[in-house]
């Protein structure tokens, strides 16, 4: 693996300050957990609100925890000042997402000056057996902080 | 755009209960709109509870929407008996998705016996005014409902 | 569809004189057709060697005239001075490559500042008639004539 | 990484001639390099007619080699009988494909009864020194050798 030195020191601090402000995690349930150098990672339990209609957790939502995780992945390697958003990603649902809680792990693989190709995937938990449910390779863009996009 | 015929003529009753089992629609203020043969909308109203960290609507929650439009629209050209679940999909974010409320826009380009391509846009409103946020592209597959995936 | 202004009143030539320049294209047997603001045509015979090992098109052949006719769509919209560069793309291969001929359409989507989302697709012709062979979502990035990237 | 089981004790000699059918792998210069279970790798020179207009390596030449890596990796874990083709493909060119050598390399991800997740990557060789310059996240499926798709 790559290994990373973010440019902001305090990029942990920043990091978690934002994903407070993620009203999205707060409802469906979802905590931040490590934050290292290009590496974060997401927790969500299992729940009734957030599933489909099999009683899976949704693509969806396991789409916005890996996307998460992703996103600040990137953003732990992004100088004061940048925001981060999603360009785009591509997410294969592997396994029906059914377990007791899920961890969402993003990666970066590639951080350039503007764009971030990260990796992510989120993993099934029952007990303490995993099961790999969702890849995700995404592309993350930095956008300065007083520039609306 | 091709011309589908559902195999099974009660396709919208069968996704309109398919639909209210989705827990996570409710959760985040999804309902479901018009269903034609290879078509399905979902209509969700902005709301500060399912936002990012800059007040945009969360990328996850983008692509719930989406996710869900596709999948249905797969769903109405699938037998009686059948279960839809995504394999896979791809999500391009091309503007902040901010708007009064947002429709989902699922389409079918390739219905095959066991795979199913769909393609699927979320636009934001504000006013009458639109504006295209995202642009989906995904597999689905169908399942014998007897069959756990 | 959304209606495009070309910056550059030149860019058929400039995108005729650039696909001169690929050789990869001359090497699988590939034209450049149609040339519009925002869409580009690829045109593509049949032949024995760009086969995969079932005597379809290669899904890496079918990926190459796509892209090519995307990131060319994209070169419509930019300005002078700029080149154009392939950021990332999703490709859905829908039915074997089989036909006499291949034609390959690019289309911008959403022309931003620095990136551009695109959508492609390739039909196979037998004699009149035509299938979508392959579906395209691609995201392409302008990028400064002068500094290398 | 996963452990996998080849169910054909055959699976290199498979192929390696199916490889050999490969037309567009002689076109292009690629050759078949290492093959264990879940994993194959393709050799690629560098060469002055396979390029895009700024003579890096052609994004679609670059996807046509990982994306045979990943559909042979799947293929080294399908039954007799089986043959594989790709369903669809993500790829993120992350660094323009220069150098005297390329390498792809397909791994089987997830490997199911019908469809199997691969996650690829193009490395380019200069010397002794390699650069990540795409990586494919792809879903490959198993069809029967009888039966035309």
């Amino acid at each position: 693996m790559p290994q990373f030195t973010p440019p902001d020191p305090n990029y942990e601090t920043r990091i978690r300050e934002s994903f407070d402000q993620q009203s999205a995690m707060k409802t469906i349930g979802a905590t931040i957990g490590e934050i290292k150098p290009g590496e974060v990672h997401i927790n969500l339990p299992y729940s009734d609100h957030i599933t489909q209609q099999d009683g899976f957790l949704h693509a969806g939502i396991v789409t916005t925890i890996v996307d998460s995780a992703c996103g600040y992945a990137a953003y732990t390697l992004m100088p004061l000042g940048s925001r981060v958003l999603s360009v785009e990603f591509k997410v294969n649902l592997m396994s029906p997402a059914i377990g007791e809680r899920f961890v969402a792990i993003g990666k970066v693989i590639k951080a350039g000056r503007t764009l971030t190709v990260c990796s992510g995937e989120v993993l099934a938990f029952q007990g303490d057996e995993s099961k790999l449910v969702a890849l995700m390779q995404a592309t993350m863009i930095r956008v300065d902080e007083k520039i609306s996009s």
